[in-house]
Formats: structure tokens, C-alpha cells, sequence
């Protein structure tokens, strides 16, 4: 197929949904850019139609291989009414605020996936187990095997469902204002970039905790850092 | 009307799409409520149906008495193709990752917006200024009086969205885990609270930009602060 070229094969297929309309200088179609957007965040904004009008409701998420799996309670109420239902999925990280010299050219730095599909409901035991690890330790790596795991009836109350990641596509936006060679540039003004950095803050026990119990390390261990960001922190 | 007792005509009007359907505790139908979770962030996720299925974009939004503007080309497409079409815009912030005993208790806590309605494009030049002003702002305080104003010609060349406050929900999770008088307490783990904090980074100059411009007052404020958080960090 496309794979005469290095890296043609990682590149993410077009189609009508995924091309994109506006700033497609921004366009990263690979799957490993993907990949890295997915990997930076752990909540996402889902998009379903209700009533023939769109609702979009933040949750979490967990990405593995070609599957994105997303608790299924938030789009029940559309997956119902519509098994076969289209969604979309966009987890966007803000890097920072560029700063112009003039209003226009203001913008925000930011990298965004969109990943559109019709989500399987797993049902599958050993599926789910699994589809509910790697939600659960995207957001809070180490507390799969730190915490109780899920029971059998824990199981049964829980709707997973499983996205394929084939149809997406990725924008990045990076770099300083665009209005730094215009006329604008005489204006004088002090122009760049203002980061938004998202960190893990001090952990806030349990106020019914015994005090003996001890923090563990994979908690520590993230306090301060900047990965595993919030969906546009 | 609703008048008669105190706070209740703060209270947001509730239509068949803002009622909650689940986690209905974390309800908070007031409208102050829902100008702090759009005063606290600059970036929203916007839901549009396009050619039946739905798109969710991030975009920056401003809010102002009971309208809340968005730049209109991201929505364009599913306007151009229906002016009567219902949008969906949500605004997020992540507080924190709760790490419960089990983890079937794991949850983030966050504060999320949702407001419904049929946008309307801006046309009186007055009120575009304004709405522009507004958007600016929001996200970079005090660019406006700063940096150059938009241009007739680049009036012009945006198009703005205001959209109803009229139809919105807000929903606020905020609190320790919930398992920690249940038998899994005697497992001994700790649980809790991990904090997600965003906040402004060191001002990155446009290198472009001539080494005596000093950095001015209003940015070099926000540095290290937290207010005007990003979408959902």
C-alpha cells in the first residue's frame, strides 16, 4: 500500500470528517503524533447527538494500541436511542498563550486530537478487566495494583466501551506570534508566549484516613510533575 | 414568578437537555455558579452536528452578562449548512484525581459548564468590537488596551457567535474519596485527594522580538498564578 515511503505507513488515513477546513499547517496526520496527544492527557471531551442536537460532556478516557476505551454511562442516553451512533472524541492540551502585537494575531498554542467512531460496548470479561487497567492508569498510573481491584458485581455495573482509533486526526499549534516581520513589529510592543503549565500538587489525605497509613511512592512520585495532563491544562 | 424566596431567581431554568440524568448531587443550578466555572477558564469545547454527526472543537470563548461569544469560524460549517442549529459549548477544569480505596471509587473531581443554543453571528460593528473586547480579555487580560486593535478590515475578516446563557447546567464534584467508611476501608491504603494545579509560566519572548522591549506589568502579573485556568487544567 502506502508504505514504499519511511513513515507513510504511520500516517493517518483522511477521510471527509478528518480533513481538516481551517489551519491545516497545523495538521500532524501521523499515529505516533496521535499517540503522543492521547498519551498527555486522560480526559477528553465526548461528542454525541441527542435529539438531533450535539451534547458533549467531559470523561475520562484510557488509550491502548488502536482502542480508546470511555466509560460508557455518559453516552448511554445516545447509544441507546442510536447502537449504531457516531461520536467524537477531542482531548486538547493548551500550551500556552501567544501574544501579539495586535489583537488579531492573538491565538492559543495548543495540540488537539479528534478520534470519530461508532463505540463498541465490551462485553467481553477479560476485555473489560483489561479496557478498565488502562482507564484507570492513564489518569492514576500505579493504582491498579496499589488499589482493590474491581469484583465481579463491580464488573457488572460498569459499561465500557471501546473506540477505534482509525478515524482521527491531529492538529498542533506551537511557535511564536506571526507579527513579529509585519508592520507591526515597529509598534514597539513586547510580543511571545505565556505558558500554561499543568502540575500534580501536594496529595490531600483522606480526612477519615488513620494517620499511620503511609503515601506511596507512585503518588509521590508525581508531585511536581508536569506529565499526565489534565484534558487542556 | 420564582421570585418569592431568596436566591431563586438565581436559579437556572431547567429544559429536557440541562437536566441531570446522573450525578445529579453535583447539581448546582444557579447562575452565579455557572458565571465562576465561565469566569475561571478561557477555552471551551464546542458541539456541532455535521452531516449528522457530531464535531467537538476547542475554541476560546468570552462571557459577559448573558452572552457567552465564541469565534464563529470553527462553526461555521455546521451553520453555513443550518443558522438554526443548536450548539453545544462545554467548559471544564479538573481539580483533582480522587484515589479512593477501590477502584471502582477512582473519580475527578472538576467544575463543567454546559450551555445549549442557537448562535447568533454578530453583525452590529459595535457589539463585535465589544464581543471581541470581551473574548480578548478573558484570556489575555489587558491585551486590549495593550496591543493594536482590530482593524476595520479585520473586523471584517472575523466572524463572532453569541450565544444564550438562558439554557446551561453546572455540575461541581469536589471531595475526598466516598469509600472511606465502607469495609474496603480496612484494606489500610491511603486515599485521597491528588490536586491538578495549572498555572502561568515564565513569559517566552518572540525571538524576533528587540531585547529593550521591557515585558509589561499586566502579563508579568500573571506569572505563577493560577486564576484563568486553561479549559480543564
Amino acid at each position: 500500500m502506502a508504505e514504499t515511503r519511511n513513515g507513510e505507513a504511520d500516517r493517518l488515513v483522511v477521510t471527509d470528517r478528518t480533513r481538516l477546513r481551517r489551519m491545516r499547517e497545523n495538521g500532524r496526520p501521523y499515529r505516533a503524533e496521535l499517540d503522543k496527544v492521547l498519551a498527555a492527557g486522560f480526559l477528553c471531551h465526548l461528542g454525541v447527538v441527542v435529539d438531533g442536537a450535539p451534547m458533549v460532556v467531559p470523561t475520562v478516557y484510557g488509550a491502548t494500541g488502536d482502542t480508546l476505551y470511555l466509560h460508557g454511562s455518559v453516552a448511554s442516553r445516545s447509544l441507546a436511542a442510536d447502537p449504531g451512533a457516531t461520536v467524537c472524541v477531542t482531548v486538547t492540551h493548551v500550551d500556552s498563550l501567544v501574544l501579539a502585537r495586535s489583537v488579531f494575531e492573538h491565538s492559543v498554542n495548543y495540540r488537539c486530537a479528534m478520534v470519530y467512531g461508532t463505540p463498541r460496548v465490551v462485553t467481553d470479561p477479560e476485555e473489560k478487566l483489561e479496557g478498565l487497567r488502562v482507564l484507570s492508569e492513564q489518569a492514576a498510573p500505579g493504582q491498579w495494583d496499589y488499589a482493590r481491584r474491581p469484583n465481579r458485581k463491580e464488573l457488572a455495573a460498569t459499561t465500557l466501551l471501546a473506540l477505534s482509533l482509525d478515524e482521527a486526526s491531529v492538529k498542533v499549534s506551537a511557535g511564536p506570534p506571526e507579527d513579529g516581520e509585519g508592520p507591526d513589529a515597529e509598534l514597539g510592543l513586547w510580543a511571545g508566549e505565556l505558558p500554561l503549565l499543568a502540575t500534580w500538587g501536594t496529595p490531600v489525605a483522606d480526612p477519615v484516613l488513620p494517620v499511620n497509613v503511609p503515601l506511596p511512592a507512585h503518588i509521590a512520585a508525581r508531585v511536581g510533575r508536569t506529565d499526565r495532563l489534565g484534558a487542556s491544562g
